[in-house]
């Protein structure tokens, strides 16, 4: 086999067998395929398709290029959630603990901050001393001590991803559903789990703007995971508005330990408990919804739930006392020197956030990533006071920011108070969850 | 600009500007943009198209990545001819005395043989000690002095295309318009031409097999040469069989010094005249074809082009001896050991012959080359006795064949039988010259 000759049938719209994928990404992982037939192999995807088969075992290939953990000697079964990517989503903080203290395992490797949105890592750095770079013995072990662990991306897992992900970024070939499944689902799988719940995201805050967009995502994603013979639900939700009040890293940590405290209304605790409810069927605990809400609800009511969060902090070498500065408010002293707030240039309702612009000034401000290398001020903070559909009259607060760079304040001021729509009329206000698949 | 936008544009089916195109090609030939960028926008090119407008703007680019000739001392207008290639096309040997001896100036750099095609370096180099690697000063003094030079393609010209050419090859990005005109025209306009005669082939010893294929590059070519100032004339030629009697190199060389020497008959001597007659008029030398067929005949039976080529052997260093050997019969002792026929096995009409199979004979015996560095072995050659619509009989002669290596004998004279289909009723036969464009 020649890879010029398979990139050939490939731009021809042929279809390409297993053994030929196997051979391109076997060959790529081991360097013996140049980047520069990758490349012109993936733009002729792109551009030509993918059949579900192709997809399949491209993702075959891409998990089986690195380590496929198994933890044999953990007797629950082991589920996992992932999101697509939104603006204030700290829901994994809140999901793993949740499931865990349920009697599931949940091995969970997380992403870091890119472009607009948040990563899970980026928020379990904020807790002094917490360590995301375990060893695959050390992830191993806190599993098994405490039933969950929350860790980073290592070296062994999906190598194929790991350098698919560089070309693709430099080759305009990221936003191509077969590629964004093999590369989601190659990751999530190589953690040994037995079921999987996702949440796809859609609206002006997510990578996918459309719902049609997402919901094929959805569709391609659970069927490629129920292929590889994994229990798979797709949760299709509403991201046009950032998810709960706080947008940043060390706020949306304690935002999620408010509600592992208890503070159970609003949307970022309503998604919390969908998704690990969700989490207890695919796992098999029950297949009935309205009592795996009930269980979720009694872990967190019982503290069981805090208590699994504060075990996997000091199991991972944080400093548990963050839980206890959450009360009626948030102890930022540690993280920032400076706040403020933009107030409303106007009255009536609260029409549209621009929910990616949001996750950009926090990004702007030092909280996010452009580059995976750049480092993150962690106290970096929005608060989320008006939300969609708010009424709000001229003079009352919007926004209340938390910083460390003063310079770049009367411009934050400007952007934030541009991200919202203010108009005379109520919108109409779209669900939480739009669909499961 | 970054090189992942531009490719972002041309996969979204955009038009990319001059200054665009100009940053891709001067950043891949310095070497700052890597192969793979390139090679993501080749494909994304050659399934999203591009339009004649980019077309130009490559081929300037191209161009200009190199050294791009002025003859200004030379008071005669330049020009060319190039051929996309075909089985037993010596035309070259002959045209570029003819036009030199016609007064006007052929500063000519041609390739070499690749897969079934020969090329007409290596034919010159069958003569012996023949250079045709002079270096641009000597080539531009062996111009001056007779008014014809040939070598092949130097490290200055085009080194955008060298480059583009070695990446298509692996990256299945060859068989595009665009980039075929860009990368022929490039090199050709490099030679300082003011006129070009283009010999576009169509049958099954052509690159392009159908004649469509075939007009549409000869359009494409002529547009983008005549856009960049070039009078510019394409003929559209069939290659059903070879051209001429002899396929090999130092066969094919001789035959040349024959036509050369008066032997005017047959389809190689009419096409190396028509495209000679071409020449003269992009050159500005008549405007009338049936004078300039005229001028091209005289200067032949004058022995003045045969004088030129003479003349060019010896400023190239190449033992002119060879044109007398050219005789009643070849002598062929200097270059084969053995010689061999292949006789009809039928009573009827030559109804086709598989002219790329006839080319992969001469190569596969070691007379062609699979890659760039392979050597070739000059004296390999058939004779084509029967051509096309000639009526044989059980045992007649079809193909006298001269080679050194005997251990392929019996597997060539199988090849060369089954390449002739011999048929009851005599075929149609076509014009040599289907359309001047």
């Amino acid at each position: 086999m020649r890879p010029q000759d398979l990139i050939e049938k490939k731009r021809d719209r042929g279809e390409l067998t297993h053994d030929e994928i196997a051979f391109l990404i076997r060959g790529y992982t081991r360097d013996e395929i140049p980047d520069y037939q990758m490349a012109a192999f993936l733009m002729a995807s792109f551009l030509n398709g993918m059949s579900d088969s192709e997809t399949t075992t491209l993702l075959e290939e891409m998990l089986h290029s690195g380590i496929v953990l198994q933890h044999d000697e953990i007797p629950v079964p082991k589920v996992d959630k992932h999101s697509t990517g939104g603006v204030g989503d700290k829901t994994s903080l809140v999901i793993a603990p949740v499931v865990a203290a349920c009697g599931l395992c949940v091995p969970m490797i997380s992403g870091r901050a890119l472009a607009h949105t948040g990563g899970t890592l980026d928020k379990l750095e904020a807790i002094s001393g917490f360590r995301t770079d375990l060893s695959l013995e050390e992830f191993k072990a806190v599993l098994k001590k405490c039933g969950l662990a929350l860790i980073g991306q290592t070296r062994e897992i999906a190598p194929a991803d790991r350098k698919l992900y560089a070309l693709r970024d430099l080759t305009a070939t990221v936003p191509f559903r077969p590629f964004i499944v093999a590369s989601i689902l190659s990751k999530k799988l190589a953690e040994g789990i037995d079921g999987l719940v996702l949440d796809v995201k859609f609206g002006n805050g997510a990578f996918m703007r459309e719902f049609d967009d997402a919901r094929k995502l959805a569709e391609m994603l659970t069927q490629a995971a129920r292929s590889m013979g994994k229990r798979t639900v797709a949760l299709l939700t509403n991201m046009n508005q950032p998810l709960g009040r706080w947008v940043g890293n060390a706020v949306e940590t304690m935002e999620a330990i408010e509600v592992l405290r208890g503070k159970l209304d609003g949307d970022f605790a309503e998604l919390s408990i969908e998704l690990s409810a969700q989490m207890l069927i695919v796992g098999g605990i029950t297949t009935d919804l309205a009592e795996a809400r009930k269980q979720v609800r009694a872990v967190i009511q019982s503290s069981a739930a805090l208590d699994k969060f504060i075990a996997v902090i000091k199991a991972q070498g944080g400093d548990p006392s963050i839980v206890d500065w959450v009360g009626a408010t948030y102890n930022l002293e540690p993280y920032v020197k400076y706040s403020a707030f933009v107030a409303s240039a106007q009255t009536g309702f609260v029409r549209g956030i621009k929910t990616d612009e949001i996750g950009r000034i926090v990004m702007d401000w030092g909280g996010g990533r452009r580059q995976l290398t750049d480092p993150i001020d962690y106290g970096v903070g929005l608060y989320i006071h008006a939300k969609l559909g708010d009424a709000v009259k001229l003079g009352d607060l919007l926004v209340m920011m938390y910083f460390n760079d003063k310079s770049k304040l009367e411009e934050m001021q400007t952007r934030v108070r541009a991200a919202y729509e203010i108009g005379a009329e109520p919108p109409t206000i779209e669900p939480l969850i739009k669909e499961i698949i």
